[in-house]
């Protein structure tokens, strides 16, 4: 950590100020002298100094840190990738990549079947559908919450296919017990209770990038999860908020090789939001497989038009065929395959 | 609702599109055909319709919604200003200002009940403190929870003033009796679970925009509130986040006279986290007023530098002091004064 | 061209606005009449209608516009790609990809004729290099200027590549009669006087968008050139300014398939500025060509730590070689090569 | 000047990276050394040093700049506040407070005279005008240019306002040589051979904030300018680009204070152009006097339906004198006064 004083503050002053740092055990701070600047180099165990207070010294004139605020979710204490065991045999991350595909919501089981039989028939090794949704209107529907999680492990019977769902509330954690994978999206990624909550189970959890969320606060809310004890945490980019409005939000790619740098975790994307509408997902689902994703989430519906929610960015079955082929083609051409 | 068909789309598909809309009871569809362009005017009550399933349709270039997605909310339908009764003789909009002032944190008896005596001699009108912190690391202190709020009772009796605190779970609604505001923090302004049992209350609710979130979800998430039956929401601006990193935040002072304009609620500034920076409190503040806000929340920490969270952005007492008098100059500037 | 008129506007009022939108011929004006609203849809060629003096109207609401506001961009208008001829044997568009690289700036003869024979044999198609430098500090260097064109002049002389250099004011113009594509950079998106002395020209022109303008703004910006008959126009995708600070800016890779379906130009992307650093060129070069771009535009330098700008994003030419062969396989994947 | 060295480098690699960087006359290398972390203070004067530069060296994981990068602009070095000398006996800066106001564009002779009459006689200072228009669309209204201009000094005469009137490209120069204050547009903000050619005259430069640039881009822009000898530049914010749709930009009224404390140069807000509404000009021209800036730019146009450009966000001449009664009382409650 590195603490910049004030231009023309009194030496004594700054002896004191360096003393009072050090009385923290292990802790040791060098004074660095210039012309115009005095700084503080301040080295050891900062992880719990809080820069804010700091900050507030009259002195200060500015703290920065020098290492990130994150631990678990850090490659630089774990250098290797994390792979995430989802159970019936689907791994991600570590060189597993994996494409989950389904409707934006639940809406009976004859829907629900039928796309989760025709996105496994494209490639596709596991199934997401809605069952609590978040909507930005009351009058919107909102789900078909415990009954739609019933139908997500009735396709999972007739597929195969592991389950994600949207958690919204860690009361309804009991209704998850049977669930693959949890999902945490970007309305609710520092939703703090939550991720508590979540840490505490050991379910992979699938957590959204918030729309104006920087990635080392998804990597600080990947750390809420992980510091209660649960390590099985994929993060996934689903496209953030920006002042361009012909896409519904701007997809960052960078962000997939920028977290796989910084961190261990498998990281996947989600074109189909990121977007906002279904001829962006073709190109936007190969961008992050170049840009060295591990995974896809990508919408399905078999009659867009009369989908609940989100039918303006899904794919018609037929449709996703077509993109899977596309896929396909791109991870063979950079050594890779699905699985 | 508007709807832009696609250029050079058969008549006749017009038409069957045409009367499938006005098969909804209640709706009419106008034609309106130019030279390269045809239009739909749909009028009548569009508030059910679902805007992103008519964009699925093939003919469809476009839909653009004329009304807006809010009623209770709206001032169209509520020409007066709401004036929310606080209680303890306290009410805030339709031409009452309050000022409410206390700690980031409640970190101890004597702390809390020593700041609520400052602020109230300052002329603040609530006190504010948290209990239950959202904070962006798991390692940063997360507020003294059902003990906090015990504290902020304390205060209320030892000085009268009415307590509002930020709730971070529905669960925890229990604890929340007898304080006289639940405020709804930026991160949880789309926690919809969470604004449902806030509107199934008739407390007052404070709702803090999200730092990403437009003015009309702010607006939908008071309707989230409003639609359960609860009318007493209070808006307010607190920041957005913008590319801009001299500031913590961008204050978005319009916010202020637009929310005025679009709706009857109340809304309050809360220029502290809007700067992140005690030496901009006084200028947001005083920008906040002349704007036409109806109300002030400002952070005063009797020692900031070992505040427990947010000591850089607390004004100490005497400081608050000095921007209680400059408050009073501008509101007496505008024919107003507070209370 | 649809105007929203304001709720409980007296009849007598609406009637005589549209017998005044009426008289300017060709345009017809149609009256929806609504429960609670009002519309006009106003069509014929609308192009010549200031819309912001519509919104002036004590009467209107809101005026929402239906026809994109750039013609000699717009792919309806011109349903083929756009083959923009760089001469030397040499297109772009229409299914020809071409790879720009070569330094930032230019800084003397051997090394821009190195670095052009170096990207040369990687399969680079033209070369790029500043000899005007748009630079944020007065005291950084601002480029070789008219020396640094001759240099290029060199190297293409040496390779045979066409040459790409910056412009920053329509008075250097003479300057670049031996220049193959003059670039508009960033920062002169909508320097308006400088694009419309470009149009005046017939050469081709890489306007690159602006850091914090919308896809629509860099249209209209490429309708300044082709409005004055210069049709020779190729967008480039350069990242956005956003709130993450993670990267320099935000690759909007979105903005090459939106681009490709709104308008006829040639796409390509400068994965070099989006992301600032020379570890994340190649997952966004890989990327931007997945997404469907018709070139790319890298920097290369023989020895970033001594670049006299931008060394940081800067690949070596061993690094470059690499990263060709990765495209070139994701080129080979979709069915696509240089040239 | 900070360097952060990577973790686990060998001592060697630090000690001849900091006999390298001591080369350079009057620099001096501090190291520290810490657990995980080398960091290197480097110090003396660094302005010379190209922070990228030091970036790509291969054992330097980041650098952070201590010292602002602008000098002439800098209040550290220049503690008083600027006046700037307008001629015609105004002055703006160091507690004078001017009003700027006239209509978006020039039109006619009548127009702009009469204008000019009724903005005086409700105090305003000086007057606005735009001659060079820069629009987003090359088929709106340009401007009168040359003609604009002559009209402009044609209604000084009339009145002995001095006026303001924006310069696009620097071959226009000669033009403005009788105009008291160019304008530098937000456009153009970066246009730095435009500010090197304002940096040789002595011109007022009234410079505005670039709808996407930093504070400290504003100020190394004013740098450039300063850097050529002129001082006398007055900065104006005007709104910033950002996700928020309902306003045309966000009025980032924190700018006023920042900057009055980063530099000693005049700081002016244009409410106008911020909110892009007539209605919202009051609320934010108070807003920006309570926030403490030295002055107001606002469009008055005596027939905003008719306008060429900017009706919807100009005042009625009448509107405008009541907004000026409120003015002068936010400033009289403030202690200050126009003038």
């Amino acid at each position: 950590m590195i603490i910049i004083i004030k231009p023309n503050t009194k030496k004594e002053l700054v002896s004191s100020f360096v003393a009072e740092l050090e009385k923290t055990p292990g802790l040791q701070a060098h004074l660095v002298d210039g012309l115009h600047t005095t700084i503080i180099g301040l080295v050891g165990d900062t992880s719990k100094i809080d820069i804010d207070n700091l900050r507030t010294n009259d002195i200060v004139e500015e703290v920065k840190r020098v290492q990130e605020p994150y631990k678990n979710a850090n490659r630089k204490f774990h250098p290797d990738d994390t792979v995430v065991d989802i159970g019936k045999g689907i791994k991600i991350g570590g060189g597993h990549f994996q494409v989950i595909s389904g409707p934006c919501s639940v809406e009976c089981e004859e829907q629900i079947c039928e796309i989760a039989r025709r996105v496994k028939s494209a490639g596709s090794t596991m199934l997401r559908g809605g069952a609590f949704k978040p909507r930005t209107s009351p009058y919107a529907f909102q789900g078909l919450k415990a009954e739609g999680i019933e139908l997500l492990l009735e396709a999972n019977k007739a597929t195969g296919l592991p389950i994600v769902t949207e958690i919204m509330d860690a009361a309804h954690l009991p209704l998850f017990e049977n669930v693959d994978v949890i999902q945490v999206g970007a309305r609710n990624m520092q939703n703090f209770e939550l991720l508590k909550e979540l840490g505490h189970t050991r379910k992979p959890i699938l957590l959204k990038r918030g729309l104006a969320n920087t990635i080392e606060e998804l990597l600080m809310s990947a750390e809420y999860i992980m510091a209660g004890g649960n390590e099985n945490v994929i993060l996934c980019e689903r496209g953030i908020r920006t002042f361009e409005t012909t896409t519904r939000n701007t997809f960052d790619v960078s962000a997939i090789p920028v977290l796989k740098k910084l961190s261990h975790l498998p990281v996947v994307a989600d074109p189909s939001h990121a977007g906002g509408i279904n001829w962006l997902v073709e190109p936007l689902a190969l961008a992050a497989v170049a840009a060295g994703a591990d995974g896809l989430m990508i919408e399905v519906h078999n009659n867009p038009a009369k989908a609940l929610s989100d039918g303006k960015q899904s794919l018609t079955p037929d449709e996703f065929d077509d993109v899977m082929v596309k896929i396909k083609n791109i991870l063979a051409a950079m050594g890779r395959s699905i699985g």
